[in-house]
């Protein structure tokens, strides 16, 4: 079954240790896209200025990804920067434009909204229920951060209300439910609405709690992490996708989707921006699904 | 096969936001004694003074340790304390007394010495070195500090030179390999001696580098963890007597001998010091093992 995603596209400036991507293809919905178009049909809902590059659109096109909703506005495209440092776990942001993305009020073009799988990339909540008054998904999975759970907490604790599933870090799952424990942090956060929550961990991995118990795994090791941004987006996108081509919510389905999500998250982190992430195909994917269950077995 | 362990007995004072535990039995050799014993028969090699309670050499023998190498000397036990905050994964030292450990030199009795397994616990690697020259273990495992990296690193380079394992935390990883990898501070410890190395990360599972490839699991997850003072250690006696038990240090015994290690490390973070591990047996263990296939199949 096809996929609707709605959130941002960008021109991400990275620094690292090893190196500088320049205004390099970002935004979270592209990577969500991106990761997604390997399992299923994509719909991806989201706003760029008149200076987004055309070779960006080209490469998701060639992906298969619909743009129908895919909006260029007046103005310039939404402009992230931030700097990593030899600790891959930490980066500081140096700087957001938000530019087009400011004003953007998510429309859904028919596909996009009669799609049976929804994923609410980390927008404003208020833009978020825009988008479920519109959709008519019957699964939603939803992404937020800290600044959100700080500012707009009426609002979100609204969207939640509403949705199957949360995927979040686990130091949001901190801001968000003041648990530092995650099992009662994902209990929490189940009384607010969501059956299904996903803690994301980074570099250690990540944490589902389904409707019939827990399931834990450790990341995809990587000799080399050349830019995480991304990553967490790529896990949704895999994680969504593996659900929506299934078109199966079950535990077992759920748990598998979590290792799609993972592995293809760790693509993305070997390359700047979605560099790698874009090059590959799904048996890259299954072929590092079969090395992470080599990984995990006991 | 029996197994041997030489390192510290303490007296721990431990303050969390749940609670104190004054003076109750702690140390690294302690911890890994209790969770061993649980699989061979574990001979114990430590300095206690005049002031060790009794009660503790009685739960010690009575968990079928052996004592003889456990040595009474004038003055008072070592003692330790700390404090942890919310954020159990860190924690403050607050004081630490060597007393009778300031002057130790472990002498290994004849069951000691002959045992086919030996751990080194975390104590000056001059030390290590004088239990490598009395022992005749055929699987050396060693564990370190930050301390001993920085201060005594001649004489740790000759102990990791001649051990088969290394237990050690992520963060001592990179003190020790200049990594922030752990792919790669695994390859530095290597080229150091040991052709196996357990990289532990608390909460967030554990790492293992066999001959044959890597073995990542999650830790298992607790609802409630009162004091994780200790759970490293019950680790590596988890892990050490699995293996002693089996006497097979294959990679299939390695990566399940990490589970046993895992969930037996689990146990004690449910109670101050070894209050919860004193009071489990083999079948607690195995249950929480299959628990523990259930949390990460897939």
């Amino acid at each position: 079954m096809s996929l609707t995603v709605v959130g941002s596209i960008a021109l991400d400036t990275v620094e690292t240790p090893w190196g500088r991507n320049e205004e390099g293809l970002g935004g979270a919905a592209t990577f969500f896209s991106l990761a997604a178009a390997n399992y299923t049909q994509v719909h991806l809902v989201g706003v760029v200025g008149e200076d987004f590059p055309v070779e960006h659109i080209a490469l998701l096109r060639e992906k298969g990804i619909d743009l129908a909703g895919l909006e260029t506005a007046p103005g310039r495209t939404f402009r992230w920067s931030g700097r990593y440092h030899r600790d891959v776990n930490h980066r500081d942001t140096l700087d957001t434009q938000l530019n087009v993305f400011a004003a953007f009020h998510p429309k859904l073009p028919k596909e996009a909204r009669t799609a049976k799988y929804l994923f609410l990339g980390n927008i404003h909540p208020a833009l978020q229920l825009e988008v479920l008054e519109q959709a008519q998904a019957s699964f939603v999975a939803l992404d937020t951060m800290n600044l959100w759970i700080h500012t707009t907490r009426d609002d979100l604790a609204k969207v939640l209300s509403r949705v199957d599933c949360l995927i979040i870090n686990d130091s949001e799952v901190r801001d968000l439910t003041g648990e530092n424990n995650v099992i009662r942090g994902a209990d929490a956060i189940r009384a607010l609405g969501p059956r299904i929550v996903v803690i994301k961990k980074g570099e250690h991995g990540c944490l589902l709690f389904h409707e019939d118990g827990l399931f834990a795994v450790p990341a995809f090791p990587l000799r080399d992490v050349i830019d995480p941004t991304g990553a967490g987006d790529t896990f949704a996108g895999g994680f969504m996708g593996c659900i929506a081509q299934r078109d199966d919510m079950s535990p077992a389905t759920l748990c598998q989707a979590v290792v799609h999500g993972s592995v293809t998250a760790s693509f993305t982190c070997e390359a700047f921006g979605p560099n790698r992430l874009a090059r590959i195909a799904r048996p890259d994917i299954d072929g590092r699904f079969d090395a992470f269950r080599r990984l995990v077995e006991f």
